[in-house]
């Protein structure tokens, strides 16, 4: 078996301990607030990970592009949430997919974008599951709840026989980080959504489906009566920023990238390691945090962080490692040229996202080499 | 042929006509300043691309992993710098190339690496040429031109045969923004780079090799005396960075995102596309400069910018579409669902990094499918 200090670097670490440990406290509190759970797929792309999810008890999953749906659907998994606006031109995809036997459900937030999944199923005889995205934080997409929109966008789609319910995705959890807040968030998040099916089925439309979610609010919800599934992407690695969140600690991050120390600058304090953004990705999510982390922090071999080391800046394939607070001084000494180390993500899916593959290990032994997909 | 606006969205567009000019432009200035030219790769890692840098004069390339070093010499480029300092674990994989055929340059900035080079050579009989990394303008890596070191670094090559020169990268440039102050740049980049030579030279060692460059000093040097080559990167697609450091105008940016609109927040002027963070990258490479892009220029499919429309914030396949200033309370006439809008990048090195692929066009047509590498 492949020893971790065998790798090349930089490579994305997988603790496989932790991410099952992920895994499990989720599905475990789905299944005590008596909700399905449908994980959101974008942030790993990979099957053995999507797997090992299904396996713990989830029933289906979420993509964010066609690609993952289709990729996905190749390897078996059928039920198939596609959380991305529908925009016309992508139907005729969505449809192949439906016309091979792909249970997927597809999204829309306008009367346009309802009139043209209409227009199309009936000049192509495709049956599609539509679901009408809710707005209800403001940040980005989705009906308001008490709109004359939401009951217009129901007709039309009711009226095709493609209404199954309404979805929304709280992601103005993310910028909070008190447990109070959150949960006050799900809470928001949970009401507004399932007002919305309550007024469509006051306008006479079935709205079976009541689907919410984000990792942070699904880990605070105290209850989500009138909610049929939750969907949540992140909690499988975490990161820094949902640390900072509150939703997880340093030690359940699984997530980390490998990387060696090529050279110093002693005098500034700075060791150079050869992982950069193009590892990290550009991702700043703790940068107007609570605690910084600039790229990530930085790790052991064996993932325990060094306190106040953090990849201070970085360069396509060059990270800087600078001490926050006091400069190192001895740094040639605290990470000689040579030493491996891991930096934990500020944000899992955007530093996954730059990686073809995932060393999956177990302590210091790699287990297995696991794909993933990207593009469009 | 295909039409560009039959692609799928979000795609990476590649205006040929423009690359194709900025090529040339960089060509026929190291040409007239009497120095060979090695692009550097990495912005684009894409043969076609590097190809056409080739037939327009430039020898050699310029790499910033041995990955790319690999997939470039399988298909028949020969002379290669790996730009970033040498790690002893990786030492095999060069190894492996130069015993090919490749002419592979590495570089080193400390003793340390310079011994482990030295050592690997001996006991397996390998040749390496290796360069001296010089800190130039205090940004990154590298070793000072007027220190100690540089003499112990060259002796430890010289003693091995392997010492082939020196070169630099004053990636501070891209700090900068006015003619002057990249003027100044490039003669203390070029003249720190000089002096290292020199003083090699004067302690007996011999030092061909004085390479220099960064796209904003390639292209602002009034002369290069004592330069024997100049490498530069990001010049082949442009970006709005390096509109801002005031190196190219937007209409010379090659690189594009083709996007959807697929909504609206109509009440807070927004429209929202289907190419967020996966298609445009994290890079807020403007965010501290002259001119605030967001996530990018917002043009029409014809890439004319759409003045004061940017990608205001980006979720990882949403792209928020705003009116800076003054806000557009008219975005659904201005913006309509199914708009098909081209974005230009921040940073082109960042974006193209998302894509599996170019869309080369020209004009409304697509001439071809450029695939690009990526990983480690």
């Amino acid at each position: 078996m492949t020893q971790l200090t065998e790798l090349n670097t930089p490579a994305a670490l997988v603790d496989t301990a932790r991410m099952q440990r992920n895994i499990a406290l989720m599905q475990t509190r789905m299944n005590d607030l008596k909700v399905a759970f449908r994980p959101h797929v974008k942030t790993t792309k990979c099957l053995p990970i999507a797997k090992a999810q299904i396996e713990a008890g989830a029933r289906g999953i979420t993509v964010s592009t066609l690609k993952e749906a289709e990729q996905f659907f190749a390897a078996g998994i059928t039920d198939i949430l596609y959380a991305v606006g529908m925009a016309a031109p992508k139907l005729r995809q969505a449809a192949a997919l439906i016309q091979k036997g792909c249970a997927l459900k597809i999204i829309a937030d306008s009367a346009e974008a309802a009139s043209a999944i209409a227009d199309y199923a009936s000049q192509n005889d495709v049956a599609f599951e539509v679901l009408i995205e809710i707005d209800t934080d403001g940040h980005r997409s989705g009906v308001q709840p008490e709109s004359e929109d939401l009951i217009s966008i129901g007709r039309i789609l009711a009226q095709a026989g493609a209404l199954q319910g309404v979805m929304t995705h709280a992601g103005a959890s993310y910028a909070l980080s008190t447990p109070a807040a959150l949960q006050a968030m799900a809470e928001q998040e949970r009401s507004r959504c399932v007002r919305a099916a309550q007024r469509l089925r006051e306008a006479g439309f079935i709205c079976p489906v009541v689907s919410v979610g984000s990792t942070p609010t699904a880990l605070n919800a105290l209850q989500l009566d009138g909610v049929t599934e939750v969907r949540a992407g992140v909690y499988v690695f975490f990161d820094l920023v949902m640390r900072n969140v509150g939703v997880c600690h340093e030690d359940d991050i699984a997530l980390s990238v490998l990387t060696t120390v090529i050279g110093h600058q002693a005098e500034k304090g700075w060791a150079i390691v050869d992982a950069g953004w193009m590892a990290m990705s550009r991702d700043r999510g703790t940068q107007k945090q609570s605690h910084d982390f600039g790229y990530g922090q930085v790790c052991d071999v064996n993932c325990t962080p060094l306190p106040g080391y953090v990849m201070d800046s970085a360069n396509q394939e060059h990270g800087i490692i600078a001490r926050m607070g006091e400069m190192d001084h001895n740094m040639t000494q605290t990470l000689p040229v040579g030493t491996l180390l891991r930096i934990m993500p500020n944000h899992a899916c955007a530093t996954a996202a730059q990686f073809p593959e995932y060393q999956a290990v177990q302590g210091d032994q790699v287990l297995a080499t696991w794909p993933r997909f990207y593009g469009w």
